[in-house]
């Protein structure tokens, strides 16, 4: 068998969780598996560095920080080789030139294109341990990349698809997916499957736990990935394409602290409103989220729409500008809002889920702002105050039926 | 103009320094010039590094620990084009694979074989200041090498030959070579020129500006290099193949604290009793330098040479072990000696030198223990509690002439 392992940061974060990861490559490896590991740079380095370059430049070069960022993962791969030789087993350690991980040219963001095989099955060949950098790449230029937030992830399921690896583990500093976030709701179970597509909507609302991008890549190579603790022998959660048992109602509840609201007030109720309005936000990357429009009376119209907070001061102030030519009354705004979502894959077939979690919400007596919903997904925002008892009210209702 | 400029560890200790060296750099740009500048790691990182992969394995592998030390000075390298970007000017980092700088393939003491200049020049081309790792390359397994003590010069003296550079600047924190160590002669005198030949033999000895390969690559390619601080606008020192002006007697004089002495007393006196010596210390890798024979009488002779004091107890043990093989009645040694050299290209055509350093030291009441020789170096081991008097008595000697 082929495994990828991926850990994380904290993993690695000292020389002592360096041999634990050592170990558990070890482990695996004697049990005459071949063993591919991703590694993301030790703790607390890629912060580290970045204040090294916050002293150096105001707003240093993507391509610098890149060539920077970089060299925190070659030297946790570098470390965990010599700790697994320490140990007596064979490794190596590989960099993004040296597997030959092309990505696309954007800095910063870029993502995986293509890699070279090549490298690593030889290696494996020689019956190696073979320790890859995760979060980086090489582009079209011969520059180095790095691959945004949960970089890693993504190299860890990209070797996997790449190499037909037969499993694709993702260590991390919890034992699982979770029906909620424990720290919040402390009754929260974790689950032993979850579909790519709830698993892709957790994330996208905030459950941290995988990166969207390396689980948007799983599910299209069809990569079973295992998320568990780099610290227990806990089995962890298995993300897949279908769960074994019937499809849960729900599967989890997502907070998300990030969101600010804007309104609209007094747009004209005219084709073309609500391009102009997102078309000029759009132009400074300010992602928008859940969109609400009115419907239109006495010839105008509103619309809401939530952003990240870092961008609402740049949103409003974008929206400020182009007011003669979007055409509006007035703009009010609130940063202080959270969405609390529920995510399902057996919601698409059963109708009462939403209102069910309406009534929770209800009952706690919490007010709902907006409402946004896909096939597997309910979202609602409220008073970022509230969002903690409004996720555990949701939690409890969705509960006795797990 | 091409020039290359090489900046050290320490002028690259932390964000203000690397302004200063981003600086300096923007001044050579600013006068019409193409800029190539080799940097090594920031500080102690390199110490820090190796402490770290201490802590994780007693013995870390050499391809690992060249895998770990090169991502210093790609930390260097991209913080200082941060730098110089942010006064406004184009600069851009490459690494050993990206310059594609071929070494052999030994870890940890590579030697450079071949430098590609397309990225460099192209580069060059865009008006962009280019910012090269030193220390480092990549061998034929596309594995990261580094190039030893000094490897950062040799880099510097390698991209200058290779791109036909006008000029090859290396900083330090000294602003030139001295006709001795300032610390230990007060009145040494900066040299404003110096020979290759000349600065090969205080370098080996112990001068500390240039390391040797960088002297004899720069030697063997006609590179001339100019050793200046890099925090004056002093002219520091020209290292080149003649001197402009006549060749001074002495150059400058050299304090080695480094070596033990070892003796070995009555070997056979026949041929190939030095060979056997010398045979089993080499395939310790244990280098020998000054070298005495006595002349055999009785049928028995003495071999008396040094080592480095990191080396003695392994070359006793080695002797000890080999005393059958080779044949001898006993074993001396003493750690407390030091080499005082004197070196001058003008040395080799004035018979009257070694005597004047002779009588300095006998006037000063040093015993000399042993003497050795080279066309334009004398060198004689002393106590190593009389070296800085001896060095000072024959800096005096000297002195007054230049």
């Amino acid at each position: 068998m082929l495994i990828v392992k991926k850990f994380g940061g904290t993993s690695v974060g000292d020389p002592d969780r360096i041999r634990n990861v050592a170990r558990r490559c070890v482990e695996e490896y004697k049990k005459g598996n071949d063993v591919v590991v991703v590694l993301s740079a030790m703790g607390d380095t890629t912060d580290d560095l970045l204040e090294l370059a916050s002293k150096i430049s105001s707003k240093p070069s993507k391509r610098e920080l890149d060539m920077l960022m970089s060299t925190g993962e070659q030297v946790s791969v570098s470390l965990c080789a010599m700790a697994i030789m320490e140990m007596g087993y064979p490794a190596i350690s590989l960099n993004a030139f040296q597997v030959a991980m092309h990505t696309t040219k954007v800095y910063g963001n870029a993502r995986l294109r293509k890699i070279d095989r090549d490298r690593i099955l030889t290696e494996l060949d020689n019956k190696k341990i073979v320790l890859v950098t995760g979060f980086q790449g090489v582009n079209k230029y011969d520059d180095v990349t790095t691959l945004g937030r949960g970089g890693s992830d993504t190299t860890a399921v990209a070797l996997a698809a790449a190499l037909h690896a037969d499993a694709c583990e993702i260590y991390t500093d919890v034992d699982g997916v979770y029906t909620c976030d424990p720290r919040v709701v402390p009754n929260a179970k974790k689950l032993d499957e979850i579909t790519y597509d709830e698993m892709l909507d957790l994330a996208s609302l905030g459950a941290q736990v995988l990166h969207n991008r390396s689980v948007g890549m799983a599910k299209k190579y069809g990569v079973e990935l295992v998320v568990r603790s780099s610290l227990t022998d806990a089995p962890g959660t298995v993300v897949k394409e279908d769960l074994t048992v019937e499809k849960r109602l729900v599967s989890g509840v997502a907070i998300d602290k990030s969101p600010a609201r804007i309104s609209l007030i007094g747009l004209k109720d005219v084709p073309g409103t609500a391009f102009n309005v997102f078309n000029v936000l759009g132009k400074k990357n300010i992602v928008v989220d859940i969109i609400l429009q009115s419907i239109g009376r006495d010839g105008t119209k509103d619309i809401s729409f939530t952003v990240d907070s870092k961008d609402l001061d740049e949103a409003l102030k974008t929206l400020e500008e182009a007011k003669g030519k979007i055409g509006f009354e007035a703009i009010t705004h609130e940063d202080n809002v959270a969405k609390v979502s529920i995510v399902g894959a057996g919601m698409m077939t059963d109708s009462g889920v939403a209102s069910r979690m309406f009534e929770a919400i209800y009952n706690a007596g919490i007010n709902i702002k907006m409402i946004s919903t896909s096939e597997i997904r309910i979202t609602v925002l409220v008073d970022e105050d509230e969002a903690d008892r409004a996720a555990r009210a949701v939690h409890d209702a969705f509960n006795a039926e797990d």
